[in-house]
């Protein structure tokens, strides 16, 4: 929020954004059109998902308000109490305009049935849900823009210099554990897939399978514990049906097992899910590894030949969040990224000179995009100034050179967002 | 395909786009971030409507070329025959690389099962049809981008300062009479509603029926006849099926007989509708007005009674491809447009300075955005090289900056798209 404040000062009054050029139409000039960009009149609605209660709101809220575009807010029932704490605090504190921003907790009901053309519906979660919203009959017949951040099953991928021993073998290893344990693996952005040499496979396994095994897994108000249990019951459930589904093609390197026993916590009454690494050798062949999200502690390591299998096994994918290069390899990383950068809404690289201060896989920062094509649902919530875009729509103005003099001296130049 | 191919030299041989500033992701600057689009590595796919075999196929082909994104067309049935001589040729002219441009005539069939992550889908036709294609199970599921530009009630606007007798007043009358006679009205740009000051509404209304009454229609090949038929038995059927809907709420001010007779033409073995005049003078209360789209050469004057009540009665067209604004008064024109932007693709402001050269309420041009907010689908056709970006995924890099500068050194700046 504070650095879409910073940035967003420079929109200061104007009306509209101006883009581009002045086209001619006509001969003299006196006809001409330029396209402008206005914020829609309707309101931003979002729909969001558990694991996120409080950044999820913020992320949205910032750019939707910076467009001047009200707020409409119905967090995931889990953890909407924290939501509507948030937007609580938010109200009273007076720092905006009074019906800038509501929530509505508690099942959605028939909220689809009211949103209309000039709306926009931000929604983070499941792929299921987010087909259930796009073919709503209401939201389909009033093109109501539609903003989704859906399952992704993201790749980190060990180039081929990532030799045992060396740094890039050591910071990828390290960040598949924080990943898969972070949260309890419960992010969009967790890494699901590790695509690594197959002549490195073995070697990569023992190593994340013995910093697992050194992270206790229960109760996060015991101060021994690394990782905590998944939110609830049915996210249980759902971990624990995918992580079958995957066992089918898949063999089990570490955890796995639905009968652990969690320290200092009653299995019964919490919901917890080991940690567990598992490989696939064949991965073109497979089907769920590339297709299951299993949205907790949980990740795959898939086996690469090639360059052009590494590209081929990555695109299996179906569009995702992000993708994680981990080489000193200029030649690998370009030659991946031109193959598989379309199907990605952001790629991280890192090699040696920035093994330290890289920002790492799961995170995302405001000023990048974040979001992702396919079945990551073809998003883009964040991006700096130009996550306003979504907010906007763009039109084109054809008239007298004068009256489109006039119009443009509303507006600041759309060049701002891109800045 | 002239205007792109001459703008589109610029990208030459640029791998990908880059689209903004550097940003810095650590202190050190070391760590930077960089967003990028590059083209889909999918297929362009349209499906396309009857009315425009030739150029609706050409205005979309062009900015999927210059992506290098090749194309799948699925002309419209009733004149597929002349979409499909249309791609011969430029098969036979040798000019585009082998399996650059397909076609694929008669039934859909199972086409959407096959689209993927990458492909772009671009649909023009009823909105019927693009709820259909955009709630297909596998589009959804894969996120597949769709376009869609569908029916569209637009509208043209008479100011308060175009009294009888003036030269707005003539130019407003030329062109609603021009709109709905050419192609018998079968364009989706046409003006379907012209909404008027109350106290003009009765002149207007002579004026138009005047000049509809001095029109011939029939058979085309009659060099007496201004307005054919539409293009079958069935558009025939949809066409008098909606205008019985209209009637129930305005009176008809000019032809509106289902049982006319055509010129030289036989009534039963042809398909032709009336040129048809209504009035509606409760805006507000209507529902067809502003809900039905007449593919034909039908009009509605719609009486307004303020500026409030004018922005209005434009929106209740749940967004609209273009919307005309007659008028000399620069405040009416600004409050107008920044009251009903939002839901328009294209504005067409028409002085007394540029009565002879503007260049129509129903025409596109390239450089300008073709597409519309809301029930008309929300897609954007043309808008000159910035039309390239719906064939193309953004995505941002962050990484060391030396391998962000040599991302760079492949690009092509996207500032070139709004030039």
């Amino acid at each position: 929020m504070k650095y879409y404040a910073k940035i967003g000062r420079a929109l200061a009054e104007g009306k509209m954004l101006k883009e581009g050029a002045v086209l001619p139409l006509s001969k003299s000039n006196a006809f001409v059109g330029q396209h402008f960009l206005m914020p829609a009149k309707g309101a931003a609605v979002f729909i969001n998902a558990f694991n996120f209660p409080a950044w999820g709101l913020c992320e949205k809220s910032a750019p939707a308000l910076l467009s001047g575009v009200p707020i409409v807010v119905k967090p995931a029932s889990p953890t909407a109490w924290l939501a509507h704490r948030m937007v609580e605090d938010i109200v009273k504190a007076g720092i905006l305009p009074s019906g800038a921003i509501s929530i509505i907790c508690g099942p959605a009901r028939e909220l689809l049935d009211h949103v209309r053309e000039a709306d926009t519906l931000s929604f983070t979660g499941s792929a299921d849900t987010a087909t259930r919203i796009r073919s709503h009959a209401n939201v389909l017949r009033r093109s109501v823009r539609v903003n989704i951040e859906a399952d992704s099953i993201n790749s980190a991928i060990l180039g081929p210099d990532g030799t045992p021993g060396s740094d890039l073998f050591d910071l990828l290893v390290k960040e598949v554990v924080r990943e898969m344990t972070l949260k309890a693996g419960q992010k969009c952005t967790t890494i699901r897939r590790v695509l690594v040499p197959r002549r490195h496979l073995k070697a990569f396994g023992d190593a994340v399978s013995a910093r697992l095994s050194s992270m206790k897994v229960g109760n996060p108000r015991n101060s021994e514990v690394k990782v905590g249990p998944v939110v609830n019951k049915a996210q249980q459930s759902s971990c624990l049906e995918g992580l079958r589904k995957l066992k089918e093609e898949c063999s089990v390197l570490f955890g796995g097992d639905e009968q652990f026993q969690p320290l200092d916590a009653n299995p019964q009454e919490s919901a917890f899910v080991q940690p567990t690494l598992l490989s696939c050798r064949d991965g073109l062949d497979a089907k769920f590894v590339h297709d299951v999200e299993v949205f907790g502690p949980v990740a795959t390591l898939v086996a690469y030949d090639s360059p052009e299998n590494l590209i081929a096994l990555t695109r299996r994918g179906m569009g995702s969040l992000v993708v994680s290069l981990f080489s000193n390899d200029p030649g690998f990383i370009q030659n991946a990224l031109l193959g598989f950068g379309d199907l990605h809404g952001r790629v991280l690289v890192v090699d040696s000179s920035v093994g330290a201060q890289h920002t790492g896989h799961g995170n995302v920062v405001p000023s990048c995009l974040h979001g992702g094509p396919g079945r990551a649902g073809g998003g883009e919530e964040l991006a700096g100034l130009r996550a306003l875009l979504l907010y906007h729509r763009r039109f084109v103005v054809q008239g007298p050179a004068t009256c489109i003099a006039e119009l443009s001296g509303l507006c600041v130049d759309t060049n701002l967002l891109y800045s």
